[in-house]
């Protein structure tokens, strides 16, 4: 049975003032994304905020009202600017405090003796969330309605995705298809746009690139049907062989 | 004179189907937001967005209210997908159409005979938007009130940068020092915290790393008073010295 071509769409919310200050470079969205993709779900918003509270509260309730699915990165480990899982009880109207499933799976990997006051703390969770389980590092991530939080550290995150393959029910994958020419957008402007009027529902993107100092234009067809992409691709292909430019 | 303690705050757009779908890693947050806080600007809100003139719009007048200044990255090229300008003029219900100044410039750049309709639509800008202009490939960025225009491209975008120094009134520089610990963040936080919560204006952030097999966390104290740093950069070594814990 073919699944129903209805979007789902998901937004990322980055909670970390090691972003904003240009401290650390982002690499979640795009690790989040192309997860996304291959489960048929559509990222559509991003937002970094810092580690405020009153600015998450704001932040959760604004957009999980408009997405399927709301990730958040950071804020969930054991110090002080670590507020996320407050916050996010807050935004719920929840109680904060320990989460007996965390407590234990925390213990247990620490061991009684080192599961201090700090490792504790990653132990209060709101009420009634779902853990999501972390391989690396012991601390788990948590769900609360459509609200996935996660941690910042990306080899962690990375490791906690593929364990919730099985809660997020995506619509069609998205697919896509990329043409790179030794041109410049100039060049193509108008016949791509006839094209992408004749193709109303499928996303037609134009990069410029420059690699090893020469410049290019990168065509990205994204939708979720093969045959479109492949029908589209070659409306493309045929006017840029009209104007004798190469594909490379 | 001292300039005053105000905080002038900023906020980046991101605008681009690219960096939603996983394809493109941005990097332009990490330099306009060093570049911010050379300039003392605080960068607070970062926010990713798709192609959509509707969304577009929508973002600009809910972010330009918020923030003193409001930087956008991409959909300024030639092609159908760089609905920025267009938009912005919606945003601030200017009429939009070709712009004398950035009219000429182009043409001087491209030379009369290869001044093509692409290139041309780069000149459609809101009516009486003052330039930023591009030392690298021509195509100049824009700025309406207090939202600045950039392009998507990471080289032409640095490139563009340093042209708006004068443009912007920032207020004290944001310093910051860097303490890195062999340690792991749940030895430390309560410590922290109490130095949080003395130092309650500076803001005290925590990151743990992964660095050639061995774990370590940065303590990154950030304020505009650069002996207030050093008196808590001092209270915070004083509890790790007590705890033993090596500062690499």
């Amino acid at each position: 049975m073919k699944k129903a071509n209805k979007k789902v769409k998901a937004a990322i919310i980055i909670i970390g003032n090691e972003i904003l200050s240009g401290r650390t470079q982002d690499v979640n969205v795009v690790a989040i994304s192309n997860w996304l993709n291959e489960l048929g779900v559509r990222l559509e918003e991003v937002r970094v905020i810092p580690d405020i509270e009153d600015l998450i509260v704001e932040t959760i309730n604004d957009v999980r009202k408009k997405f399927n699915y709301v990730f958040t990165t950071g804020g969930i480990g054991p110090t002080h600017d670590d507020i996320t899982s407050r916050s996010i009880a807050k935004a719920f109207n929840l109680s904060y405090g320990y989460h007996k499933e965390a407590y234990e799976i925390l213990e247990k990997y620490y061991g009684k003796s080192e599961f201090n006051e700090g490792r504790k703390k990653m132990a209060m969770l709101p009420a009634k969330a779902l853990l999501i389980l972390n391989p690396t590092s012991g601390a788990p991530g948590f769900i609360v309605d459509n609200v996935y939080c996660l941690p910042g550290v990306p080899s962690i995150l990375k490791s906690m995705l593929g364990g919730l393959n099985d809660k997020i029910k995506g619509g069609k994958k998205i697919l896509s298809k990329t043409m790179n020419l030794r041109t410049v957008e100039s060049e193509i402007a108008e016949s791509l746009e006839k094209v992408q009027n004749k193709f109303k529902d499928i996303e037609i993107g134009s990069y410029p690139f420059f690699k090893q100092g020469k410049v290019g234009v990168s065509i990205v067809i994204r939708f979720t049907e093969e045959d479109l992409i492949s029908i589209c691709y070659k409306d493309i292909e045929d006017f840029v062989k009209k104007k004798k430019i190469e594909i490379i």
